[in-house]
């Protein structure tokens, strides 16, 4: 739904909504006829919120799409993730909790290695270790550029990521990585007259870097990639008429959150003290996204007994946040992530929304097969569970006389 | 879903995939609360595919839309319909094999008959058989216009078909047909200045066929519809990354496939022939469509029983194709044609989707009722199948971090 159509609609309303959102819910049977995790994990508390509410699944992304967090994320949050992509610079700040300001250009940079002709001959550097990298990002940190501020953070490996700041100019510069081995990396050309600046900046950056990496060897180069900055959406807030909250433990959601202006608040990355943040904070927000990283990070090791397990440690916290008695709970995932795959999925994710309000259908549980029978159908897309959301909440008014 | 979209997440893999389109598959029942054709059919093979896969019903070219042939197979190849139509010249040529080049302009054309003041008297020329219109066909070769070469082909009673190759010069002229009887045949008007040539050429054409018809009352004129050239869209192997072969026994679907650049395979149009080529091209391809024709013609002609016999054979056929160990299996149809009804229709269409990957649904048998219930929804988007059967055969890549 259009951004500009739903906050016309979007009105005050004294209630409360707590989203969570269960990275990577979804799965799919590990033997044939078998439970999915959801299915096999005893989930009594959140069992009682689908017989109570209504559910379906959502898809992220569309038809067969594999997402990423952020994209998946992004959708569950009513924004469509094919009209709102982040740079790659931008994404890696937010994936180690940089803070990206207005205005700075990020990008994403790579050591590799070059032969004595300058060429390419290792796009990854041998995939240096990350205690390597740190050092080699001190190096680069003695670099200074007149009229900027440059900052340079080790991200994982051979990735780390450059943000230029004070500059006044586009991010719109190309890659310097010549994506082959034995060509030499491109120069970082201005895609249009605005980003001269930013493109004489990376240039100049990359002449300094290869003087300060000289003797580093197999790490004497980088490459950069991703040219980005923040991008210029609505806020959450704009949008939806709600004061919300981020309470995620990893920074990766706390960055998505902060794209869309959400208030990030401090909290460790265990869902119990998640909701311990939510419960001191209850007073202070209308909206409260509340993130559990396990059941996702559990799906890519394969590891379906340990999804099932962080499941069922989530369905015991429940009780805790019916507590507080929110007018609209709801519980989603951003993707699925079968354990089976081993990998994030295209496969459509559990929903439950649950209100006062809601017209119940005949999921009487909470499970990918019951929810294929549910109110809300079995493959609709993520962007429509916020405006769901807000209706549940009473913060819609009616459209047209 | 956008084909620059998803033709960016398409990638490699060393997965085959079997897309059977079963023509107007989908039917009603004929009496209150009795089975559809497919329900009275029974289909052994096709239920256990619909049990261990994941079913739905899609509708083709949108709610309550009766689409032909051809917008049906585009939306199931993935090819929005709507914004991919394929002008009436091109149709004709594809419906009767003819092979229209790059550069062809083609149209369609109706023997006509036109008093002595030159007004249409007849537009169908009292509908004329088939045979005579083959002798008018050859009137019509006589007919040479310097710089061009024409091809002048029998369609059916009062129809042929016009192909206007070598002249380097756009299709956009008008049709001369005036719509109603009383009129004189309208000039074909050039609609753009670049098709001034096909224009000349069209009007040349009529002279002429009015002078050698002149004593072949009641068709003793000719008026042109349709012109158009093949459309420029992205291949099928461009957009969703796979080699395509074309496994069909009537024209028109070749000429669909074509259209899309799948390479059609030499068959013969019995379902087993189609099946015999399918097992001896498997190693050359990694998409194969196969089409049965046979339910339709059933439909069409309001022959029930028919039908139902034709899903039956098809059925004994699955084996054959499970045999060959295909990672996607998908069956569907491109739209209804019910019995009860003796034409194509709007109904919904059931479709299963198989793979290892699919997580089950509560479908346990090939119905339009079970597919209601299916993972894939009740109604979804036809163009929906094509990004879920690549998900499933591992060729799309995840979108975004």
């Amino acid at each position: 739904m259009d951004h500009s159509f739903i906050k016309h609609l979007a009105k005050p309303a004294d209630t409360k909504i707590v989203l969570m959102i269960i990275d990577g819910l979804g799965g799919v049977e590990r033997k044939k006829n078998g439970p999915t995790e959801l299915e096999a994990a005893r989930t009594p508390n959140l069992d009682t919120l689908a017989a109570e509410g209504i559910c379906g699944l959502h898809t992220p992304a569309g038809p067969g799409i594999t997402p990423g967090s952020g994209p998946a994320h992004l959708a569950v949050f009513g924004y469509d993730p094919v009209q709102h992509q982040v740079g790659r610079g931008v994404l890696s700040g937010l994936g180690i909790d940089f803070d990206i300001q207005p205005g700075d250009i990020a990008c994403r940079g790579n050591f590799c290695t070059v032969d004595e002709q300058g060429r390419v001959t290792d796009r990854r550097a041998g995939r240096i270790p990350t205690e390597m990298n740190e050092e080699l990002c001190e190096l680069l940190r003695t670099i200074e550029i007149p009229g900027t501020e440059l900052f340079v953070k080790t991200v994982k490996q051979y990735r780390f990521l450059l943000v230029i700041r004070g500059l006044e100019s586009s991010h719109k510069v190309a890659d310097t990585d010549p994506q082959e081995v034995g060509k030499k990396p491109l120069e970082p050309e201005p895609l249009c007259a605005e980003a001269e600046k930013t493109a004489n900046t990376a240039s100049e950056f990359i002449l300094k870097a290869s003087d300060v990496l000289a003797d580093s060897s197999p790490a004497n180069m980088v490459l950069l990639r991703g040219f980005s900055s923040l991008p210029d959406w609505d806020s959450f807030t704009d949008v939806f008429g709600v004061k919300a909250a981020a309470i995620a433990g990893y920074p990766m959601y706390r960055g998505v959150s902060k794209l869309i202006g959400m208030e990030v608040l401090e909290t460790g990355d265990k869902p119990e003290e998640e909701i311990g943040v939510l419960e001191s904070n209850w007073n202070d927000f209308d909206f409260f996204y509340v993130h559990i990283k396990l059941t996702d990070s559990a799906g890519e090791d394969g590891d379906f007994d340990r999804k099932v397990s962080v499941i069922e440690e989530v369905d015991t916290l429940i009780p805790r946040i019916t507590a507080l008695n929110p007018d609209v709970i709801a519980v989603t995932g951003d993707h699925s992530t079968p354990a089976v795959l081993k990998y994030h999925s295209w496969h459509p994710v559990p929903v439950i929304i649950h209100s006062d309000h809601c017209r119940r259908d005949n999921a009487k549980e909470f499970s990918e097969r019951a929810c294929m029978a549910g109110g809300l159908g079995p493959r609709f897309p993520a962007v429509d569970i916020m405006p769901i959301i807000l209706a549940n909440a009473m913060r819609l008014n009616k459209f047209g006389a």
